[in-house]
């Protein structure tokens, strides 16, 4: 069965998020003065074979550790979302 | 009020991903081989303060094709959500 996932890679709490801050420290320059906290992340998207839902969220996971995110900045949510057989 | 946008920021159809097409390369290197269509894209997350729903909606629009995506080679999708006055 294919199944799509979802990643939403983004900075553990307290870690400097550089990308957000400048966008955040630009956007009073184009008249925008109502915006805080601005975070800029990762949207990984995927398709993958496995046998169920548990072992792609398995999978994933494990793929997260070793390659999607960094672990030692990053924190990750994963969704799993079945495919049609005919997609 | 206070609103959350959540803004989903990803390549067009047919536009390269190289950052997508170089995770999927390495995947096999790591044994996965069940694996297809990497696509890496941002996640914005940030606070605004607007009147109402819609209006937080139409600025973060107007921030999108400003600033926050290039709308030549991205597409993106933007989610509101309200926050309780006590946050």
């Amino acid at each position: 069965m294919q199944f799509q996932a979802r990643i939403d890679v983004k900075h553990l709490p307290g870690i400097a998020d550089p990308q957000g801050a400048t966008v955040q420290r630009s956007l009073p320059a184009l008249g925008y003065t109502n915006v805080s906290e601005v975070h800029i992340g990762k949207l990984i998207r995927l398709v993958l074979d496995a046998p169920d839902e548990v072992a792609a969220r398995v999978q994933v996971v494990e793929m997260c550790e070793r390659l999607l995110a960094n672990p030692v900045i990053e924190a990750y949510e994963i969704e799993i979302i079945e495919l049609a057989p005919n997609t």
